[in-house]
């Protein structure tokens, strides 16, 4: 039936954990946490995770470009791997990643107490947020190499100085021209589990605990610049007006009714809008708005974008304006691994505890992973969904009621 | 029948005023006509308007804050009143006001070289624009009394500089403690004419050379401010979201339906839209979009912007959301005077050129004349209805055709 951890405890060393990392040698502002790569504040974050893992008799080591790994077993053996990311968005709070390298630190711990010596490998993916060079997961990008060396070197800038992450790397004493070889790290592992804050309000307005993850939604990123005609606000009969905003209008509204129509997780946003000029008392004669469509189903969230792009577009004609639809980027689903997955509802049903299967609407490192590991994500609650902002607030009891469904799953999965 | 003149002659006058009145030394700016109080380039825009209206035997004087006024008959005589203003938008082009002013002045020479004598008074009135203080229609509201003292003293602060247009009147060598003497511009006026460019396209759509405006739009400037509830785009399903853009769409489109229903010239415009946060990846938590709601019946306007509020509220409602609308400013409708109107239409149609009677969306000094003197305003098309752009342009032979029909107005008329 599994071990039965002792969940207080347990809840206690998460929450210790949490609390040291918020203080003010592990975030670069007093307001929020922020930490990314290559600061002194993120050196001593990775510094602590690895002290606590050598503890446990883990060794230590760190790939070319400073993605954290330790490991209960020598190299070229087999592990599990457990993890997520420890850097945090720049106006960010204590749970988005950081959480997660706990909670899989907390499986570490409760291996060892429970005489279970799981083979097990910890990650902590570098900058997973993008807050240091505008990336979003650019370690675990890196380790699938999904990135050009040109990338490294010229195009990916430090937000704070303009410099490239290839500087920044070899000033912090990593070995960018050795980039490649970070794929290493998956070398050997059985298996994948990443647990994270849902940051949204699934499992809050459901009453679960625990979400076990099955898909990672892909998405649709693109921006529809609508062309209309400047005008002043005042002197332009209604009849004589080619207004961009009615074609946004109908759009944002379209979108909504396609999102929803089309069901099985899909969902579509306008996040942005502008209009130029923007004026109250001008007709604005361009209005540009982003589109974010995304979805566990790559037929489905596909469709609802290629359907709003082309609405926008027919829309426009009838009111005799244009409409184009440029894409931002694009990335299918992730589907999770069947067998990962079980084992951990079958762990979740054993706590007796609520928990429910869902899928991501977020990306995470996990969608790198599972292109070449038997991988799945373990969800618990935050409050109100709010996420990306110091207010973020999570439940260290959820955190080690997951570490026992993940200790559990491997055990099971061994 | 009244008097033809020689239309060609005054396009060319009026074409050789507009192309001096562009030269260097009457704009601040080499890529736009940019010129407004108390510079050197708005100083010698009124000497020049003085040099030529003193060959004419007109009497040049200026009111206590810089206001033009000239005459051709002594102080206390009736006179008809011509005019319009001589700043400029700052990234404006050569039309707006200026060619009303620059048409008045060959109202005045018409008026000698046909020895009609016509008792006249021109007006050049003082920041139409609000390019120096930003502040609109600012020396006809000062000249209506439509001000405070403390305005002028402390609030209204040069753009430029953040100095207050009192000290700045003061520097030019006026006397702004006097200010609330320049109502006595229009003492003895027996009505008040003012050209202008349109500014929009009915004109030029319509085929028209000439516009008998018989009312200026009155407007409701207001924000409308949704609050929804900031979620991931990615991981908040449809139905759990309170985004406020659904809100903004729908209000946008009942606008538009409310507007185009009550017609009589109401018009109604979203010209700024802005989201918070603005990211592609995040639902909304608060969208905030302005109203402008215009048109020359109070009734109708009015009622469009009431029934957009409360439109806005309930769509809000409907969806779980809340919805405020705040308003910036609200001015009635201007009617104008019949018998000047009446006048102008008549002489018009002597033309034999094609013309119609309108009304004015935007706001001009005649909205403050016509408080206490009967007033009325032709306009001229603008290319495309172009205007506040370096781009804007009028024809000459259109600005002709109008002096010949105000002359021919205040000649019935007097």
């Amino acid at each position: 039936m599994g071990t039965t951890i002792d969940r207080e405890r347990s809840a206690a060393r998460i929450e210790r954990e949490i609390e040291t990392l918020s203080g003010p040698e592990f975030t670069t502002s007093s307001e929020a946490i922020r930490r990314y790569a290559y600061t002194p504040e993120y050196r001593r974050t990775l510094d602590h995770f690895g002290a606590a893992l050598r503890e446990l008799g883990f060794t230590v080591d760190e790939d070319p470009v400073g993605t954290l790994v330790a490991r209960n077993r020598p190299p070229g053996e087999p592990a599990f791997g457990i993890g997520s990311h420890c850097d945090s968005n720049r106006n960010g709070g204590r749970y988005d990643g950081t959480m997660g390298v706990v909670t899989a630190l907390e499986v570490c711990r409760l291996s060892a107490e429970h005489d279970l010596d799981l083979p097990l490998q910890l990650v902590s993916f570098l900058e997973e947020e993008g807050s240091g060079f505008g990336q979003m997961l650019l370690g675990s990008r890196i380790m699938l190499q999904r990135v050009t060396e040109e990338d490294l070197r010229e195009r990916f800038l430090a937000i704070d100085d303009g410099r490239s992450f290839w500087e920044h790397a070899e000033a912090a004493g990593y070995e960018p021209a050795r980039w490649r070889e970070s794929i290493r790290v998956l070398d050997g592992l059985t298996g994948w589990i990443e647990m994270h804050i849902e940051q949204a309000r699934v499992l809050q307005d459901s009453g679960k605990r625990i979400g076990i993850v099955d898909a990672i939604a892909g998405y649709v990123h693109a921006d529809v610049f609508v062309s209309g005609r400047g005008d002043h606000a005042g002197a332009t009969p209604m009849g004589l007006r080619l207004d961009p905003t009615t074609v946004l209008a109908e759009t944002v509204l379209e979108l909504e009714r396609l999102a929803t129509e089309a069901g099985g997780g899909t969902v579509g946003t306008v996040g942005e809008i502008e209009l130029d000029p923007s004026l109250i008392n001008a007709v604005a004669a361009e209005a540009r708005f982003s589109l974010d469509v995304r979805g566990p189903q790559d037929a489905l969230f596909q469709g609802v974008a290629r359907d709003t792009a082309a609405f926008a577009g027919r829309a426009a004609e009838r009111r005799g304006m244009t409409a184009r639809t440029v894409q931002r980027q694009t990335l299918p689903a992730t589907p999770l691994d069947a067998r990962v997955v079980g084992a951990l509802q079958a762990a979740a049903a054993g706590t007796g505890e609520p928990w429910t299967t869902m899928h991501s609407g977020a990306a995470h490192d996990t969608m790198c992973v599972a292109e070449r590991v038997p991988s799945a994500m373990v969800f618990v609650p935050c409050t109100d969904g709010i996420s990306h902002h110091p207010a973020e607030e999570a439940d260290s009891a959820d955190a080690a009621l997951a570490a026992e469904i993940i200790l559990n799953a491997i055990a099971a999965l061994r």
